[in-house]
C-alpha cells in the first residue's frame, strides 16, 4: 500500500496538478487579501481556504515523510527527506500556521509568520527544472562572480563615501549619512534612477556622471555573467540532445573526427 | 483575367506601395486625430480618408478572397484563406467600421472598435519577413523562455509580497496593496524607475537595493534569450549565404575538412 | 612646392595636433559661451578667438583643395575633394561664419548658424578611424537594423496608441495626444523613465508592465546588434594581426591546416 | 628574524586575515561615522579605533619596508617597494593621519583629509586578484575603449549643445547652460533617468527620443566591451585549467589535432 501511495504523490499527474494549482492559490490568495476591500468582504472565505489549504498540505508532508523509506522502516531515510531541501521547503510552508496554537505569540509575529505562507511558492520548485538550473549556474560562476560583487562592492563604497562628502552639506536631509547615499548609488549603478536623490552641486554632478558612466559596466558584470552561464547551458544541453543524433554518422577513417 | 487580378494584387510593385503607403498614412492619421485641434479642424477630412481607406481594403479583401482558390472555384482554399492569420488581419483591418451600421452599438463600444484600426499596422507583415523571424524565434527559445519567465515571475511576487509588508504602514497609500507593490517591482526590475513608487523606510531601502542588484540579471534573462536567439538567427542566415559559395571548394583528401 | 604643402598639411605631426587642439577648443568655446557670465566678461575673446579659428581653418581649407590634385592642375580631383565627406565637414565648419555677411539673415537664423560651429568636432574624423568603422559597422547591420527598427516602430506605435486610449481620461493633459504617449513609449522602453509620464489607472499600469517586460528587450535589439557587430569587428582585426604572425608556422603536411 | 617577520606579514593566514578584518573594520567605521547620533554618542571610540587601526597600519607598512629587500641591505629594493602601487596605497592609508599634526592645517583640509582613510579599501587588493584582472582588461582593451570612448564622448557633446539650444528659451533655469544640458545627456544615455530634468518643448522631446534610441547603444559599448573582455578572460582561464589536462592525450597521426 505504500508503494502506492508513493507512486501517488510522486506521479500521479492529476495530484500533481492539484498541488500546483493549489500553490498558485495560495499565493493568489495571500495577493488578493492585501486589499483591503476584499479582505474586509471575503475574509472568512480566505481564512477558510488557508485551512484547507494547509490541511491538504499537512497530509501531503506526513504521507512523504512516511514513503519516504524505500527499503524498509528506515528512520535515516525519514529523516534525510525530512532535512533536504525540498522536506524543509514542505514544512516552512505549514509550520507557521501551527506556531500561533503552540506559543502565545503577540499580534506583530503571527503577522510576520503569516508572510511565511508566500515560501509555499518554492514548493513549485519540486515539479520546476528552473531552481536546479539556477542552482547549478551560482555554483558554476563562483569564483567569477565573488570577483565581480567584490568589485561592485568597492565601487558602491567609494562612490557613496565621495558623494556624501560632497553633496551632504548642501542636501543635509537626502544626504544625510553614507548609508543614504548607498541608496543613491544602488539607484543610479543599476540605472534605476527614482529621482528621489540625485546630485545639485556642481561637483556632484560631474562626479556623479564619471562615477554613471564608468561604474554602470561593473556592476552589470554579475548580471551579465550570469545571463551569458544561464546561455551556454541551455545550448550545451540543446547541443548535447543534437549531439547524439549526429554522433558516429561520418568519421575521418584516419583521426576518427567526425565530418 | 482571376490570374491576372492574383498577379496584380500579389506581385505589381506599384501596387503593393500603394497599399504600404495607404497603412502607414492610416497609422498616421489615427495618431494625428488625437491632437484635439488637428480633429476639431480636420475631422471631417479624416473621416473621409476613414472610408478611402475601409473602401480600398475591402476591395482588397474581397478581391484576396476571390483569387485564393489557384486551382478552381473551390470554397475550401477560399476558407483556408479567410482563416489564415493575413486573412484575420485583412478582415479585422475593416470588419470595425462596417459594425457599429449593423448593430446599434452605444459611443463607448464605438470608440473600441475605432481603436482597433490600429491592427492595419500588422497588414504590413505580407510584405515583411519580421513577424516571421520573430514567430521562429520565440518558438526555438520557448522552453528557456518559460524557465526565465517562470523565475522572474516568482521573483516578482516574492519582491513585491517583502516590499508591501515593509512598507504598507510608512506609505498606505503607494503601498497598498500588493498589487501595488507589483507595480514597485516591474518598474525597479526593468530599472525604468519612474520614481512614483519607491520605499521610504530603512529596511525598505536595503531589501530594495538587494532586490534591485539581483533581481535586475534574472528579469533582463527573457530579454537576453530574445536577443542572443535574434543574432544567432541573423548570422546563421549570413553563414548559410557564405556557405554555399564556399562547399565543396576544397577539401583534404584524408579526414575529409574544408580547407 | 604644391607637394611640400601637402605633406605638411596631411602628415606633419605638429600641424596635425595644432587643428586638433584648435577644434577641441572651439568645442569648449562653444560650452563656455553659453554660460551667461562667462560669456558677458569674455565675450569679446570667444569672438576674437572665433575669428582667429576660422581663419585658420578657411586657409587649411583652401590650402586642402589646392593640393587636392595629385597629378596636374586637375579640376576634376579638385571638386572630387570638394564633394568628399571631408571636404564638405570642412566647407560646413567655416561657411556658417561668413553667410551672415553675404546675406543680411535675422539675428534668429544667425544663432541657428552659430549652431553648426558644433559640426567642427567632425574635422576629427579625418584623424580618426572611428566614424570609419562606424559607417562599415552600420553597412554591415543594415539587414537586421531594418527588421529590429521596424519592429521598434510598430511596437512604440502600438503601445503609445493603447496607452493613449487607456490613459486620456484619467491624465487628459500628459497623456493629451499619441505624440505624448510616444514620448512615454520612448521613456519606458529605453528604460530612462524620467518620470514625468507614467500610467495612473490600474489598467494602465498592467499594460505598462507587461509593454515594459516584452517590449525592452525589442527595443534594445538594434542596439544589441550594433554592439555585436562592433566587438566582432575588434575582434576580427585582432585575430588578423595574430594570424599574420602565426601563419605558415606549424602546418598538417596531408591537410595543410595549421596545426 | 628578517626572514621569519617577512613571512609572518606575507603568508601568515591569522595576521592576514587580521589585517584584512581591520581594514573592513575602518570602512565600516567610515560609514557608520557619517550617522550624526552614532558619531554625537561613539564618537570617542571611532576615534581610538582610528589610532589603533593607524598604529597598526604603520608598523605593517615600516615592517614591509624593512623586510623589502630579499637580498641584503639594499635601498635600492627598498624603494622599489616605497614607490610601488601597493606600497603607495600602504602609505597613503596612514599618512593623512599624521599630516595635521606636522602642518598646522585649518579645518576643512582636515575634513578631506579624513577623506582618504576611504583609500584603505585599496589595501585589500594585496590579497585580491580583482584589481589585476581589471588593470589587464584595461589594458587589453585600451584601443577598443578609446575609440568607443571618443564616440561616447563626441555623442554627449553634439546632444548635450543641440538640447540647449531647444531647451534653453523654455527651461531657462534647468538648461542654463551646456554643462547642465550635459548633465541631462548623462542621466538619458546612461538610462538612469533621475526625472531632476528633461526636455518639455515638442521638438526637445522628438530629438530627445531619437538620440535615446541612437544614443544609449553607443554609450552601452564602452561597458559592453569591458564585460565582454571579462567573460572572455574568465574563460580562457578555465580552459586553460582544462587544457593543462586534455594536452598530448592524443593527437591524430596524420595531422596531428588532439582529438
Amino acid at each position: 500500500m505504500k508503494k502506492k501511495v508513493r507512486v501517488f504523490i510522486n506521479d500521479n499527474k492529476y495530484f500533481i496538478k492539484f498541488i500546483y494549482a493549489l500553490i498558485v492559490l495560495n499565493v493568489l490568495t495571500l495577493i488578493l487579501e492585501s486589499y483591503k476591500e476584499l479582505n474586509d468582504n471575503y475574509g472568512l472565505f480566505f481564512y477558510s481556504f488557508e485551512i484547507f489549504s494547509v490541511a491538504i498540505f499537512t497530509i501531503e508532508y506526513l504521507l512523504r515523510i512516511w514513503v519516504s523509506d524505500k527499503t524498509k522502516e528506515d528512520k535515516k531515510e525519514r529523516l534525510n527527506f525530512a532535512f533536504s531541501t525540498l522536506g524543509i521547503i514542505d514544512l516552512i510552508a505549514i509550520i507557521p500556521f501551527y506556531l500561533p496554537f503552540i506559543f502565545p505569540f503577540d499580534l506583530r509575529i503571527v503577522r510576520i509568520l503569516r508572510l511565511f505562507r508566500l515560501l509555499r511558492i518554492f514548493k513549485l520548485s519540486r515539479y520546476s527544472k528552473s531552481l536546479k538550473t539556477i542552482q547549478y549556474i551560482f555554483r558554476e560562476t563562483k569564483a567569477e562572480l565573488s570577483i565581480t560583487v567584490f568589485v561592485t562592492f568597492v565601487l558602491m563604497i567609494l562612490s557613496s563615501t565621495l558623494m556624501y562628502y560632497i553633496e551632504h552639506d548642501a542636501q543635509p536631509e537626502k544626504f544625510a549619512s553614507i548609508g543614504d547615499a548607498v541608496w543613491w548609488a544602488v539607484a543610479t549603478l543599476t540605472t534605476v534612477g527614482y529621482g528621489d536623490v540625485y546630485p545639485v552641486t556642481a561637483l556632484g554632478k560631474i562626479l556623479s556622471g564619471i562615477i554613471a558612466l564608468i561604474g554602470i559596466g561593473f556592476v552589470a558584470l554579475p548580471t551579465g555573467i550570469i545571463s551569458s552561464a544561464f546561455i551556454e547551458k541551455i545550448q550545451a544541453e540543446k547541443k548535447s540532445k543534437k549531439g547524439k543524433k549526429v554522433k558516429n554518422k561520418e568519421c575521418c577513417p584516419t583521426c576518427g573526427k567526425n565530418l
